[in-house]
């Protein structure tokens, strides 16, 4: 899994940081490509980029402000124009499809993939084969929202050497045993599928957050997560600051993924006030969360199997 | 006068061209800056170039093309944001204002200086102490416009030497010498302002229109023109497809400015297969026209007065 972080800033474009939009990469499941947040510029932040916005199928919005939704009208056309035609989702708030609907409509601009917008409520948002997706409600000056992506566990992986050291031919009966079937074979004796297949691999687990004052409910959200992506517009001495405008310090942030126990955190969202203070700001960082990381734009965040 | 090109392709932005914007500088009227067009991540390019986005205080949109407007919900925010107190208009077709009030609203982007949106049609767009500004319909797959601005004549300047030479005190008298009035002085002898004014200053005229077929009137409306600033979405060999999509080839808008007998023609809305064939893109519009120049994104165009 791959994270593509194409803006991290807040609020206005600035020259170091454009506004925010996250690509997530599923390495396991064929190259899936998403987006969280679409700030304006984020198709011009593509085109560095290996993500190929052809490839996106799904699109999650936090927030209807405009850092993160008014770059969406120019990357959906630009989709079409780039020669897409496989159906693409949109997850976001309540106002999201009227803010599409309007700007496609007095442009004019024809998507030639089908495409349904999705206003979403806190709980599950979106089952797939291999991943669950969880809506949480942030707190915010208006709504806005984190995601939760978790992995379904798979089976163990079949042991393929000791497979063929017994001579078992390769075949539909390889799918049996790795379902831990009992399986007889051509010569009349029986195997058991569950001596060939290891322990089951468990899924892991990320959140993406939108904008928010940090809340305790997120904790139990993010409980345990391999990452979790969090803003982080302010460092500590705004604190009175970062409330009354609906954000978090550093402070608040790295203290929420301690609570919640969470293996990595990267902190986003970084107000263009600390342009030049990136040592300061990652040093205040941490000093109270060992495995942190500052996004900038254009990072890639591998996480390992 | 100066010409920032902000954006010089067409349709989607690419690497080397972004999507159209252009700023115009009258270095004559206090700075005054205006902006024509304003596709997506227009703002980014501001923070790369010396125009002021709190000081543009007119925008004018040819038409509601996502590549003409998409930047238009950020750069009004950040305009906001950025500090900016004083008035804005925006000037284009009808249907602008919807997009606007649609973006603002689902956003919640509460701009703290008033604006106005004028939708307008063919005829006097604007005047204003030194200039008037026209609106010329195009032909192009939705209504769109070209914008004429039209310098005032000016009134000849005071020879200030020879009043001076002639001990004629300073004072308001001097205005009305200055308006060719004859005037008494305090010693009875009467001056003719006549004598003391250079000849008058005639305003010069330039065109920016936005995308569209060659059309004849448009020859009628930049007769003369001091510059004229015209699309050429194709070179010569894609003609057929340049009328099917309202757009104009190079030896088109060449021979349409010949015949204007403009004396600058600046070529842009260039399409991105064009891309690494610069130089044959010129050679191509010079042979047609000599003093024709083509776009760039950032490039800079001084009108001399």
């Amino acid at each position: 899994m791959e994270f593509h972080f194409l803006g991290t800033g807040s609020g206005v474009p600035a020259i170091e940081r454009n506004v925010s939009a996250l690509a997530l990469r599923f390495l396991q499941q064929k190259g899936t490509q998403w987006l969280f947040d679409c700030g304006e510029a984020t198709q011009h932040q593509l085109l560095h980029s290996p993500i190929t916005l052809t490839k996106i199928d799904r699109i999650f919005i936090t927030h209807l402000h405009g850092d993160h939704i008014f770059g969406l009208p120019g990357l959906l056309g630009s989709r079409s124009f780039q020669g897409a035609r496989s159906p693409l989702t949109i997850y976001g708030p309540k106002g999201l499809a009227t803010f599409i609907d309007a700007s496609l409509t007095v442009s004019r601009t024809h998507l030639r993939y089908p495409y349904k917008v999705i206003e979403v409520e806190e709980g599950l948002v979106l089952e797939t084969e291999d991943v669950l997706v969880y809506a949480l409600e942030l707190e915010h000056v208006m709504p806005c929202f984190a995601f939760k992506i978790t992995e379904k566990d798979k089976p163990g992986k079949l042991d393929m050497g000791r497979l063929q050291s017994l001579n078992i031919p390769k075949g539909p009966i390889y799918q049996r045993i790795k379902e831990g079937k009992t399986v007889e074979l051509e010569d009349g004796s029986k195997v058991n599928g569950k001596d060939f297949v290891g322990p089951p691999q468990k899924g892991r687990m990320i959140v993406i957050a939108g904008d928010t004052r940090p809340i305790k409910k997120m904790v139990d959200f993010s409980r345990g997560a391999n990452v979790l992506v969090h803003e982080a517009t302010f460092r500590g001495d705004k604190q009175e600051h970062a409330a009354q405008f609906g954000h978090s310090t550093i402070e608040e942030a790295t203290a929420l993924a301690k609570e919640a126990q969470v293996k990595t955190l990267i902190l986003t969202h970084i107000s263009s006030r600390y342009s030049g203070e990136e040592e300061e700001f990652e040093l205040e960082a941490k000093h109270y969360f060992s495995n942190v990381h500052i996004a900038h734009d254009m990072m890639v965040y591998k996480l390992s199997t």
